[in-house]
């Protein structure tokens, strides 16, 4: 039988265009079964529930919860926060206080930390909660799943900019010859690789793709650069902010540390553009969408969206069921045509590892990406979300964070 | 009565999202009238008609044609190529050859130059030839028209990024604190403003916009940033990458000059984003959309694509009038509802000057705009196009150059 008691949900890390479909998942779950209790939401995080940010959702406007599945951003804010010891005393200290039996984490790598020390300290303080880590990150970079939400709609955002700015190339090359984009991604190429989605024919952008699976050389790069724009009098280039040497060395230099321990890179495709003008003396240019990859609503795939609201449903299906310490995973059962089912595997093997794209998906010449990713990457950009528009431009909402508020 | 003879149309300059549709009201029109003669396009403007890259039309299938409605990039490819005397002379000459007496060139401010000059040289010869002007650009700075088709698109896709990316950065900004957007426009700040038209509310993004009309000092910067970061806990701002000091120094380093003799500029966003950071020690950010800002018809505005439509069409229709070395102005009949019609004004008047924003749409801080401005440009942003999709990714179309060539 279930226990009794209170739910509540927050967000940490990046987010995703679609990641408040998995909230709003949680949530409409949630009011719909039968145990009494409300569900909160920690503001920014466990970084807010530990400062006593907390709302209770019930006493947000219908139409706002609604408006989740289109908007996107981290619906609930967020944060990056590594928990101390002290800290996972205080939140099951807080969790008791509010009979908080059902924990949801929404979030990528390091949220699935965060929620597995959770889950841990729990224990430790014999406080029976359900703890469930909800997978999100454009990164696409979780173990053990077959893929994340929000890969796909980043994934297809960037796709779709990859061919209209090819396009573009093509059409104008008689003046900026090579286009780079660099997509995000720190340690894994999946979305850089997505740019491939973008490729009909041989001519067609993108022509090559840089990923940080493989070490990355500079004469090798302009070499690659160089045979194409021969070829075709252009030459298009999807690359990863994260590209290194293969022993650590960063083609962008580290600028600063997050509070993970993370560096922080920027500049890769400004550094190849500058390489490509001086080293090969072709005009050349950097598009850096930055976090408009993660943002990108208006251009998410509807495969995605649904796929995000699932886990959001699954976590509380398997809260309720009594399942804990543990994240929800998406298992793909075929893809032509596409077909996938949740799956749940325990935190403790999914924190901190990252999954990178397969060595035996990428060409011998290290600079595409073969048609297993194509075939793998390409149902997961299927489909359009509708968005209420007001004014031309889309009619995202935002919770109201000085509702329902609750005193600890 | 209308000169007997052949069209052509090419175009030159940077594409726009919606520039094909010019060239499909063109040669919808063309089909659709009395006169027997063909029409011809000129591949990658009027430097592949002086090589002799001229296709009929006529020979493209059907579904490529009207995919142009639909595609980005220049349809018929581009040039930036100022003419010399020489080239008119032989400009001229291949007309007469190919008895083209309906002259269509569509692009901005250099294209207009052209055409004027082309206008010119045909009078010079006595060849009796209705020279048009089909006005397109993102950057929206051409005189004595109310708008230029492609800016509306244009705007419409960075407010769409504002609003995201400006949610997104509210939601995380516990990490990245300031984002920066640098926006195309080289020497006006139609596109920067455009941010504007993203914002609800005080204290959604945009807060900050910088325009190339108004001297741009640091100081002034950097204390405006840091106001609304000590306000709000995070701070989007909008650039030009034209920023400039007003006595023609820019922010970003000139790196290399245009056969026109403009400075390519790229970079005012990382230097402020470099800026800020070092400063006033605030985490930032910079999203530089390139080259997407004048390709991204997956979120182009309907309003945007029907007029440049409409301007194609115009143009047909006063040359089989036998008007001739004019540009097709829009002339604005109403803002609510919004109401336009097609005008004309002669080319030369309209070749070469730069049609600024209105100071007086600036606010007196010089950092953001009026309301002014928002009635102007909101209009414009209306409405979607529907674009076919294949896996996933817009269905756009490519003209097949080797088809329906032509000997001079």
């Amino acid at each position: 039988m279930a226990l009794s008691g209170n739910a509540i949900i927050a967000q940490s890390g990046g987010p995703t265009a679609v990641i408040n479909n998995s909230v709003a998942g949680v949530i409409e779950t949630w009011l719909d079964q039968d145990i009494t209790g409300t569900i909160y939401a920690g503001i920014s995080g466990i970084k807010g529930i530990l400062q006593g940010h907390i709302i209770d959702l019930a006493a947000q406007e219908k139409s706002i919860l609604a408006g989740l599945r289109y908007t996107p951003g981290a619906g609930l804010f967020s944060c990056r926060y590594k928990v101390s010891a002290a800290d996972q005393v205080k939140l099951i200290d807080i969790c008791k206080k509010l009979n908080i039996r059902y924990f949801f984490y929404n979030g990528g790598n390091d949220s699935m930390d965060t929620a597995h020390k959770t889950y841990e300290a729990a224990q430790s303080a014999g406080w029976e909660m359900c703890v469930i880590g909800i997978p999100k990150t454009i990164d696409n970079d979780l173990p053990f799943t077959d893929h994340t939400p929000g890969f796909g709609s980043a994934a297809k955002y960037l796709a779709t900019t990859v061919r209209e700015t090819g396009i573009d190339l093509e059409s104008v090359s008689t003046k900026n010859k090579v286009t780079i984009l660099e997509a995000m991604g720190r340690n894994t190429g999946w979305l850089t690789a997505a740019g491939a989605l973008a490729k009909r024919r041989e001519d067609e952008a993108p022509h090559l793709l840089y990923l940080p699976e493989i070490p990355f050389f500079k004469e090798k790069f302009l070499s690659d650069v160089e045979n194409v724009y021969k070829q075709l009098g252009y030459c298009y280039v999807v690359v990863s902010e994260g590209l290194n040497d293969g022993v650590g060395n960063y083609l962008a230099a580290a600028k600063s540390v997050d509070s993970f321990g993370h560096r922080q890179l920027s500049g890769a495709g400004e550094v190849l553009k500058n390489l490509v003008e001086v080293k090969l003396g072709i005009k050349a240019r950097c598009n850096t969408l930055g976090t408009a990859q993660r943002s990108a609503m208006h251009c998410a795939s509807l495969t995605d969206a649904q796929e995000a609201y699932e886990v959001g449903k699954a976590a509380v299906e398997y809260a309720i069921k009594g399942h804990s310490g543990l994240m929800v995973s998406i298992e793909r059962i075929s893809s032509q045509p596409y077909q996938s089912i949740m799956g749940q595997i325990p935190l403790e093997k999914v924190a901190n590892i990252e999954k990178k794209l397969p060595l035996e998906w990428i060409n011998t010449e290290g600079n595409f990406v073969k048609d297993d990713f194509m075939r793998y990457a390409n149902p997961l950009i299927e489909g359009e979300v509708e968005i209420p528009m007001q004014n031309g431009l889309p009619a995202y909402v935002s919770l109201d964070k000085s509702r329902g508020c609750i005193r600890i």
